[in-house]
């Protein structure tokens, strides 16, 4: 199945693209390379929620929101590739966890993005990622995401 | 206007590069992207400022430091290539805020350097970012971002 | 002396590989580039020590931290390449160091690593690096870091 067919049968509808907060834009391509902008978990516009996981946020909204930012990732990956089947890898992730100073398990909450990727590009979306935790975030968001995906030649 | 035209019109004294901190370089390339390491709003040698936003520092202090180390980037960059004119492109920047747990403008003050960019390098300024909030910087710096370039060929 | 020979005449033993924390893999390739994945201080499968530097963990133990990242990320380079004699280039590292608000030093945390690096693959091991405080990293780990690499084509 193409990351499109997996897409729609997922059921997972790609959002407007969410506009940049400031003066850059969302994704560049050098050679065969797409580099994406930190993406927050906007959905119909607005941050999901705000604060710090382990304080007012639980993993599991974390992981909601991790999910979230991916699939914003995938809008303006299509947007740019024209489709998502044009990607032909997924090269890595960085994941800011606005994390209280007790929280260690950021890498349980990029796993929701982690993992979606697999689920919807298969080997092609095993990635290398490296996660961390901030004490604040832009907007006070719970998560932002950074990724660099690989696109074919033509 | 050339963006070497473009800094004199604005202005911008570039500085003698910044000496690394440590055991580090302040750019490699690899094909023709330049990687830059992180950088700090250095001035005369001294760092401009320490503490953290939104605690002792303001929003528009941290702005001119963003700008103040995207001031310093260019200078390693026409090191490097020689002349700023062999730069083709902005790809990526990723600045990181010394920010109180209550700050979350992080997009505003890198603002500061992206548009600075922009106005140097025209279209091929425009890049994608990150911007997140940290508790603490070297050197107690306000703000560090790191840098990747497009460079021509030959 | 070739990285091969040299990490044996420093009596360096890499480790087996650790294994990821997630959805993730420790490797990709783009290119001639290698992306690794955040890697933790992890020795014998155990994190070394947990905490934050200026807090319950000393510069020099933050270094050691440092330094046993670095060797775990060569063991996952000789893992995925054959050898470490088919590493062209250390590109860049990126570092992250559990800090309290007034540990400032990342850059001497850091250093263990690049001068390390800088010992095994002389000048092609000279980098560009960030380096940055942060309030917690997965499973309480004094450092994490990030590496890329180049590889020779063949």
């Amino acid at each position: 199945m193409s990351p499109e067919e997996k897409i729609k049968e997922l059921g997972i509808e790609l959002p407007v693209t969410p506009k940049p907060l400031g003066s850059y834009i969302p994704c560049t391509r050098t050679g065969n390379l797409l580099f994406l902008s930190g993406i927050l978990p906007f959905r119909d516009g607005l941050i999901t929620r705000t604060g710090r996981v382990g304080e007012n946020i639980t993993l599991n909204e974390a992981r909601d929101d991790a999910r979230t930012a991916a699939i914003n990732a995938l809008s303006v990956l299509k947007a740019y590739a024209g489709s998502l089947d044009k990607l032909t890898r997924c090269i890595k992730i960085t994941g800011y966890v606005a994390s209280s100073p007790g929280f260690t398990e950021q890498p349980k909450v990029l796993n929701a993005a982690s993992d979606l990727l697999f689920e919807i590009f298969g080997e092609a979306g095993r990635h290398v990622r490296a996660a961390v935790g901030v004490n604040v975030l832009p907007l006070n968001a719970s998560v932002e995401i950074e990724f660099i995906f690989e696109v074919s030649e033509e």
